[in-house]
């Protein structure tokens, strides 16, 4: 990935989201490493509410894997649009984002 | 909430910040919720410095209740706009941002 | 750190990143703070690939010391464009972005 202006996208899912068999959030980043991104980063939210409006949180025990989820890739243009096309229908619940206007700094790998 | 362009409101405050007995990222949760926006997420940080410029960090035991909270809202810019008048007045310490220039590219519930 | 335009920097490094016989992401919250930054903030990601694409996943135990950070701090243009001239060399390794059409809303310390 070359320096310069880039995206990034954000996918708002939750934990418990599954896709063939395995966690959605693993079954995206698998595919996003499949089509060469540069990267991509999960976190774990501790609660929240979303697509489904039901309310998540790490204190209620019994919904502790439920919780939200979100993916971060970065890329430029060309790259996250087509992998957009190929996340897009993965998620059939949930929120995906594309952030405009970002520099990329530096990128070492 | 429609596909096209949108806001994502970012709020950095304390887990330790209270609002009318409870903690204060769970107040705003519900909040936001109550004013019927498409969803958030609250994220836990494991260390950082902040309004008051006091060092967070989760090595430090004594201090692993203080950590820095983010939540994130993504909504069309009228809501968001509707949300920070309601927010704004609960946050006392802390760092409210919107970002603009969001396609929200996907939405489903 | 008044209201108006600004800017949100994101540093997306790996745990076990070290920078002068301590984690990278603790040496860089340090030099923010001592650039005078009006606030960071560290997330841990669970999931994630990067700059070396390995695999990593708080799943797998072993791996569990080199999951993915995030560094977060928002202040004004020309604050962060200093800020980056001293952070790009500790980062040998990973992605720096800056994120562009920031409205601060609220800043309280």
């Amino acid at each position: 990935m070359e320096g310069g202006k880039g995206k990034l996208l954000k996918i708002f899912i939750g934990e418990s989201d599954r896709y063939k068999g395995e966690a959605l959030y693993h079954a995206i980043i698998k595919k996003i490493k499949e089509q060469g991104l540069a990267g991509a980063t999960t976190l774990r939210g501790i609660e929240g509410f979303g697509a489904h409006s039901k309310f998540r949180s790490s204190l209620i025990e019994v919904l502790s894997s439920d919780l939200p989820i979100i993916i971060e890739v970065v890329d430029q243009e060309e790259k996250i649009k087509e992998l957009i096309k190929v996340i897009s229908p993965m998620v059939t619940k949930g929120l995906i984002v594309m952030m405009n206007d970002i520099d990329i700094i530096k990128y070492v790998k």
